[in-house]
């Protein structure tokens, strides 16, 4: 595979560009005046001054890549190298004021995603990796990010955003049923759910309805971190749909053959 | 009423201490070595650390209070001044590495609350108020809180912790049926729902099954900014129970009408 050396310093700048220019979109910090100007929207406007400022720079610096772009749409898809980006992911946590959204930017290759990085600038962490190790770096240091064993579902936490309001109905038993003999499930979590997996924090997530944007970045975090990504077919996470992510393999099958039952 | 003067600088000097206690125990970071051991329990540890803490510095400053907390229990009841702690609000999120926890500190004076924090020590982000005026005070600054007006539940974003598994299931329909009417229903909140409520960001926060430290320190936090928070029956919120918090008096008055309805 063709690889590019020593990724983590461009996705810092990109990090950097896109955290500047979102952050003021924010719990509307810059705009209290806009509060009563029923049309500003910050997520929107903070999305889109994310998804510029990203452009931006790979605009500079790598002209020949393709973009795939939430807001501003596909650019050069048939490069080899497609950049994947949701400048705000997890937008209704945006819109509440807290922190647990973030930018994800993803690096495919030939359709593969060989690198990402979930970048939260309010907290002050981004979690990162280059296909071949999974990287933390926050406000107290930084670190190596590595999975955790879980053998049984009863023994795991669950992470997922909202299966109440974002999956089909039809989907919605089968995620209940592993709910059910989970140890735990929390909700409201979006792209921080992968990351906690990734850091051995959590050991599930299970999602439904994702585009590629809301996954590409986060494969090479939970994979390179020692984690299994796919669809609950068990088919390559990077189109999106029904999405499992999952500490390691044996908690990764329970998930699939529980999903699959009844 | 018998007032403290300048309550501020204390809360603070409780915070920095719970925080300093908690952080270490909080994504394991002082404890990967521990992830193996069966017995090592991060946030019942986390919770108290943090709670001894803040009583070593109340033992300190103020030995003729009360205290309240959720870890070690009561302590001078009777006083006229208690505090009610719950030095690690939103467990299942600490437990999953995510920062939607919060650190609860509440001053009852005479069964009344009187004034409030909740810390998030990961973030760095502190909502206060002594009953007179809500603040907050971050890495980027500091501020003054104050919720935002929103007349109809069908312009209103709500946040919960977890209806599906914390209410009863008598519970549930009532709140479901607010929610179908919402703009937005986000979940996996905890006690920064309220603090949104207060900065403005989000409109009603709806939870059942709460005990008291989940609610004192932030009724005046709410009440100072400009909301309401009351129970489902519009009685006071201190004792806990289930709850309503809302940005002004029209979408309390709205939430608590169709909670009732059906």
């Amino acid at each position: 595979m063709q690889t590019r050396p020593d990724l983590f310093p461009l996705f810092n700048r990109l990090a950097d560009a896109s955290g500047a220019a979102i952050l003021p979109h924010f719990r509307n910090l810059d705009s209290i005046d806009n509060k009563e100007v029923g049309s500003y929207d910050p997520v929107t406007e903070g999305d889109r001054a994310g998804e510029r400022a990203i452009r931006a720079v790979l605009g500079e610096e790598l002209p020949q890549d393709g973009i795939l772009g939430e807001e501003y749409g596909a650019e050069r898809l048939d490069a080899d190298y497609v950049w994947v980006l949701d400048p705000v992911d997890g937008t209704r946590g945006f819109m509440s004021g807290l922190p647990t959204w973030g930018t994800l930017i993803g690096l495919s290759h030939r359709g593969r995603a060989v690198a990402g990085m979930m970048a939260q600038p309010f907290v002050g962490e981004r979690f990162f990796s280059d296909g071949t190790v999974s990287r933390w770096a926050g406000r107290s240091g930084e670190g190596i990010l590595k999975t955790r064993a879980c053998a049984r579902l009863e023994d795991a936490v669950m992470l997922s955003t909202d299966p109440v309001r974002h999956f089909k109905p039809e989907d919605r038993p089968h995620f209940d049923r592993v709910s059910a003999r989970t140890k735990l499930t929390r909700t409201g979590t979006d792209c921080y759910g992968y990351c906690m997996v990734a850091a051995g924090q959590a050991d599930l997530v299970i999602e439904a309805g994702l585009q590629p944007y809301d996954v590409v970045a986060l494969i090479p975090i939970i994979e390179a971190a020692g984690g299994v990504i796919t669809t609950w077919d068990g088919e390559p996470a990077h189109n999106g749909g029904r999405i499992v992510a999952a500490g390691c393999k044996a908690i990764h099958d329970a998930a699939l053959a529980e999903l699959a039952a009844g």
